[in-house]
């Protein structure tokens, strides 16, 4: 018969556990979040999917921090992090370290998120809720991607987006490498 | 050159072209959701993914509300909801009306999210943060699916799972049928 798992049959593993399993070569770049909110929800969705880091700059607030973690539950003891004040820098050296730079924006040149096939390691960058990613980036981007959308509202939530695209890029590299 | 979208660019439809614009046949059912902000952002997700209808059930608040609208941002205004207090009665009549009856539940018989295949109409249900999906709802449903997670907590942001549920549904409808 159909039955819920229990907690324990869903198998998911302890803090130490975690930090010793092997991630998913994807880091996750929040670039001047202001919601709190946002922030932690983000913590939760790259622990669920094993990303390698996640890299929060300019405004984004940082852990420990009781509003992150309302929405993180602890994701954000789990999930390795660090700050960067500049955002282009930041993405600068991951470029030179071989992540394709890949901005989660409306652009020109931007394609759809299912025409994006992603080549690890990747880093997604996840702009301001009013201000989107920030503009110099666009220079050193490998792809600008969007979810497309066919509503009143201008986005989705940050959050939603990050879920959507860290799923589509985690379950690419699952299953298409 | 590479330059981000003004609103205009974007083409997003006033209230009234997008209540006249034919929507996906896709329904969202919140089953007893306890979070204002998880609803609101339900809304905005829904808005941006054109759903025929969202129904709000149990303990589940409605708008107008302020909590709802600090995620929804007018998105509550757009998308057509109901309110029905008992879900399981609300899953009869649907399954009845030829809808397929989708939880978002990990079950001993849940599916991946990439293993499954809508056949609209659907109906997709998402259940309270805590307690997960009203558990009377195992015997009506056509499919349970699961989004795989491989972290430490328990399971995504509800919000979250539905911004990849309905995201992954409405490419499916748009690409494959």
């Amino acid at each position: 018969m159909n039955r819920k798992l229990s907690l324990e049959e869903l198998n998911r593993l302890s803090l130490n556990e975690y930090k010793k399993t092997k991630k998913f070569p994807v880091v996750v770049v929040l670039d001047n979040l202001r919601s709190l909110n946002n922030v932690g929800s983000f913590f939760r969705t790259c622990d669920a999917f094993k990303i390698e880091k996640m890299y929060l700059t300019g405004i984004t607030g940082c852990p420990p921090n009781k509003e992150i973690y309302k929405t993180a539950l602890g994701a954000e003891n789990a999930v390795e992090w660090e700050y960067h004040e500049n955002v282009y820098e930041l993405a600068s050296e991951l470029q030179k370290k071989g992540y394709e730079i890949v901005l989660f924006e409306h652009t020109k040149q931007s394609i759809l998120l299912r025409d994006y096939h992603p080549k690890p390691p990747t880093a997604l960058f996840f702009g301001n809720e009013v201000q989107g990613i920030t503009e110099s980036l666009l220079t050193l981007a490998d792809f600008c991607v969007e979810i497309p959308q066919y509503g009143t509202k201008h986005s989705l939530n940050v959050a939603v987006s990050g879920g959507i695209a860290i799923y589509y890029v985690v379950d690419n590299l699952k299953n298409h490498s």
